[in-house]
């Protein structure tokens, strides 16, 4: 793989962490694209605020699909379980865990950056707000890095801007990176709901960054009430 | 994930490496099932093989769907998609590598084994015949048990049985094991044709390591012939 090191690719979801990773390669990277994967989310509101974003960004995107999770079933992402608040017994984990999917998206990402030849992977994992989801970890993300590397032979690099940040430190970066207004069109409620349920522990955890920041959502405010 | 480490799932993809690994983890586990994955290999034949393997040896066999790899096109495995030069591009990829291929597979194969509480996973993946393939070394394999136990924190060993033998030994470890009768019903043949063209790569690696081993192939001593 010949790589061009100064080109990234950024796994885009449409939600809040993915949106401020793609302010931050635009700030750090002279070239820009990005991948969003459609696993089969329950809330489809996701696939098109990702692509609305990439567009608002003037970046390309592509949407790789991963029929796999759908299949496998056993979380409340893909399927039809309801999202609880507390964690299983089995795991301690949310039930919204998704055993291995940071683990394949990443590997699907670096798997069309090497079609590009990209080696510069971006993603919006973050340790301190991780619900405890051990892909979300540093030492997740380093061991990942070397089996990209490894099992590609190509010099991939997982950034990861907001890995030790805290809620409200991801919306103060989007600030100053001058990106708030591509959060208008992200999507965070795992209840799919526009404008967002705000009960959800999705919900919950972006209200609390932005309280924290001291800064008002640009998705609650330009989000017309519901009736 | 409270794992049973004496159960294992066997990644199987109906051709002779996974069939071997398969009599391989029946030796040394008490309880095996197997997971294929259906990528969208040009030759469905491969599929219906895993399918009658898993049957033939009385194991579980779980079929996962990964539409993925052939949505991201340019290799020549996932078949009628001819990828323009450029378009996809900058630099030249060999079209029979499909890159992090075994990345992926083993990490849903990871996924469903920790569904299924098990924590030991079977490849078949070889160094010795690897065609340079980087996903099929020792030092992937390395790097990728490590990814998958700290991102879903749980204890993943990935076996890989075969990493060190020659074709050659390969038969002759099967039939050490007596699971030869299993390989009359495994697919090599890259046309795939039944009975096997004999002519293409996989043929005739596959007729090398039994001519050096002095076994007959049961898959040609089995298959009526054609008229």
């Amino acid at each position: 793989m010949k790589a061009t090191p100064e080109a990234a690719l950024v796994l885009l979801s449409g939600g809040q962490d993915s949106t401020t990773c793609l302010a931050w390669a635009l700030k750090h990277f002279r070239r820009v694209e990005a991948a969003t994967i459609d696993y089969g989310q329950r809330h489809r509101v996701e696939l098109e605020a990702a692509a609305a974003i990439a567009r608002a960004a003037g970046v390309a995107q592509r949407v790789i699909p991963c029929d796999s999770f759908r299949a496998l079933g056993g979380n409340a992402l893909t399927g039809d379980e309801a999202v609880a608040p507390g964690v299983r017994a089995a795991n301690q984990l949310p039930n919204t865990f998704v055993p291995g999917r940071n683990l394949i998206f990443l590997s699907l990402a670096a798997a069309w950056a090497y079609q590009l030849g990209i080696s510069e992977l971006v993603t919006g994992v973050c340790q301190t707000d991780s619900s405890g989801y051990p892909d979300c970890l540093a030492d997740t993300m380093d061991a990942l890095q070397q089996a990209l590397r490894c099992g590609m032979d190509a010099p991939f690099t997982i950034h990861t801007p907001l890995m030790h940040l805290t809620k409200a430190q991801t919306v103060a970066m989007l600030r100053d990176l001058g990106g708030l207004h591509l959060l208008a069109l992200s999507h965070t409620c795992y209840n799919g709901q526009r404008p967002p349920c705000g009960i959800c522990p999705a919900c919950v955890l972006r209200a609390k960054g932005f309280d924290e920041a001291r800064i008002a959502d640009p998705l609650i405010a330009t989000t017309p009430p519901r009736h």
